[in-house]
């Protein structure tokens, strides 16, 4: 049987179970999830034994020391998913909130009530966690999910859909509502991309590659997840003292996440007192700064060109420039931002009203390090990705913005 | 100049406009929309000269009747333009409204506010008043437009946006807000579905072959409107007094809309009784009946085929079923709806509550007509089209469905 007939069939089976999840309560949902919590916990060395062929598997064909980090699962990072299952099993259900509602002006009784998307893929790379977390808050958004992880994770992703799929359909909901999207190859991701009508939402998670085939080429609607060409504006009303912590957070707390700063704007009338204590602060945390002629006065800075204020370098490495004004720092950013985070720091009020209201990104923070465009952090309690798009959602995607909506309208016999 | 490079220019002079429209007040918006239908009308034989040209033009080339006849503007129809400019700008402005808001634990203040999408073309056939509505409605919500209109319109479309865009500037916004798109070809459809980065969102409004193209090929997110395979389901427990009334009203009112339905379902237990009384009805009303078994019995009804299901007529046409349950009803719907509206007349709380549960649409109708699904009739006082995507909007979109979010996140130093 072809690829494409395998999408189908389990897509044909997602979309039965969705039936059935956009009607479950919130407590079947919730009740759920605990059990799948505890599945992962008590058959915990059943994973952690799939987890170790793919660690052999990766170490035999040379896979870097990081990319098998991320691949790694130990006790700890299994407790860690329990942990996020039962985390959304406390948060509210967002199918059947009313998003809004009047009674028109013939009587008829207007609602717009949140439902499920139906069925959701994700295709996703590296860590097997994303298995577990995705699956969650697809389940409690009521949307059956096909996961399709990277080839890297097969083994773990098996051990765990098998595990979540005991535990749903024990707790009584269809064990489709969790299936794993056969297929190793590319041909899997193809199937998916040209699923229209039967897949209704796809979430690419992983490297900018990825995520541009997803986008470029689904026919099924995408939300866009996650490159972060991300910003620092060092105003010249800014306190420096908050100006250098946040510029060291936004770049060095994490390198290898979307939200981590990438390029930093200084304003001119502060570089001379602000620059060598910038430097000399980055440089002491290990960051290769590629600057513009000003940041070059120092030892040690690399000369910047056009690729470095279009990267997004993921490790300790900073692009640097010194800027005239606010508004050739708000030019930089929508010249090369790729519109996720971008920060200014700045004491004076009509700085920081021109610069949110004249940055279009998905977060723009005011004193504020970048790490914290993240929905954890937003205080959403679950997140299934960042989205840059600006369609249906931007910014941290929660658990409403896994779900559509629909009319409902009431009358007793009115037409027009 | 090849066509893609001419979208490239007209996009990026678009862009350029969008950074002023994002900061414009409302009270310059609204002046402006004022001053855009003050000139329709003052210019109005301007305009209506063009008009004739394109009529003429579409007379020569044989084209339908009824086409001609979307085409034509009259005074009485410039009016209504004019009418609905002003109708948008007295609508609230949906950018800058707050969508959510908190203070999180550390003290940031995080709000979610409503913000323009930046630039959007609009690809649409025949009626030459969409675009005088699009500017329009694509002002008021900070947003670009470029406009697509069909060749058919050419003349008429090129003299609504000459006069449009000398009122906008009049009014002190850039002229760049309102453009139209060069090209009559179907490559300017193309180019404008190739500007990922340039064009935010497209939006097609026409018939089912332009949107499928729209939606299949273009790489720019893409929000799909309107194709209607609508349904009306009478149940065991329905008033068939209202039942007759909604069948009728539904099928037509209107019949060339989307929301007009296309389809009848009837219980079986009410099938005796309100089939004859339907079946009259209709076909008093002028409506072809494409029914099954039990409705082929009856004199003048043709026998349906799979792709009588499947059909949006848009004419005095109806598929008709006699089913043994809602939940047959359901299973029907299920099959065949496009997902745009679908209604039940019954006077049974639970028939209600699992139909509107089960049904998965923009909107479903509990006894009303379908001709309710409607910006206006929901009281948006705008509708730039009826959405049957599941992302983004769903229904039909006024303002709101016309802008994107950002967070903006205030703080005083926080790092993580």
């Amino acid at each position: 049987m072809s690829v494409e007939q395998d999408i189908r069939e389990v897509a044909l089976r997602a979309r039965e179970a969705s039936y059935e999840l956009a009607l479950a309560t919130r407590a079947s949902k919730d009740a759920t999830l605990r059990a799948m919590a505890d599945a992962l916990l008590v058959r915990g060395e059943e994973v952690l034994a799939a987890n170790a062929e793919d660690i052999v598997n990766a170490e035999e064909s040379g896979t870097p020391a990081n990319i098998i980090d991320r691949l790694r699962l130990t006790l700890e990072r299994l407790e860690g998913m329990a942990q996020g299952l039962r985390d959304v099993a406390g948060l509210p259900d967002p199918v059947g909130e009313v998003v809004r509602g009047s009674t028109l002006a013939n009587g008829l009784e207007l609602r717009q009530v949140r439902v499920p998307f139906g069925v959701v893929g994700m295709i996703y790379e590296a860590r097997p966690n994303v298995t577990a977390d995705a699956a969650g808050i697809c389940l409690k958004s009521g949307n059956a999910v096909l996961l399709r992880g990277s080839s890297s994770a097969k083994a773990s992703n098996a051990a765990i859909v098998a595990v979540l799929r005991d535990a749903v359909v024990a707790s009584g909901l269809p064990a489709d509502a969790v299936q794993l999207v056969p297929g190793e190859s590319r041909d899997s991701v193809k199937a998916l991309m040209r699923a229209r009508g039967l897949v209704d939402v796809l979430i690419p998670r992983g490297g900018a590659g990825l995520i541009r085939t997803v986008v470029e080429e689904s026919i099924v609607p995408v939300i866009e997840t996650g490159v972060g060409n991300v910003h620092v504006y060092v105003d010249k009303a800014a306190d420096l003292e908050k100006a250098l912590a946040i510029v060291l957070n936004s770049k060095t707390h994490r390198t290898s996440v979307c939200n981590s700063a990438e390029s930093l704007l200084v304003h001119a009338d502060i570089a001379e007192v602000f620059l060598p204590r910038v430097v000399a602060a980055l440089q002491a945390s290990g960051v290769t700064i590629h600057g513009d002629d000003a940041f070059c006065g120092f030892d040690g800075v690399e000369g910047a060109t056009d690729e470095d204020w279009e990267r997004e370098y993921l490790s300790l490495d900073i692009a640097a420039a010194v800027v005239p004004s606010l508004e050739h720092a708000v030019a930089h950013i929508r010249r090369w931002s790729s519109q996720h985070t971008e920060a200014i720091v700045t004491e004076d009020l009509a700085a920081a009203r021109r610069f949110t209201a004249a940055v279009d990104a998905a977060a723009v923070m005011v004193n504020a390090s970048t790490r914290f465009t993240d929905g954890g952090e937003f205080g959403f309690g679950a997140e299934i990705g960042i989205s840059t798009q600006k369609l249906h959602a931007r910014g941290p995607m929660g658990l409403q913005e896994m779900t559509s909506t629909k009319y409902v309208v009431t009358g007793d016999g009115q037409v027009r």
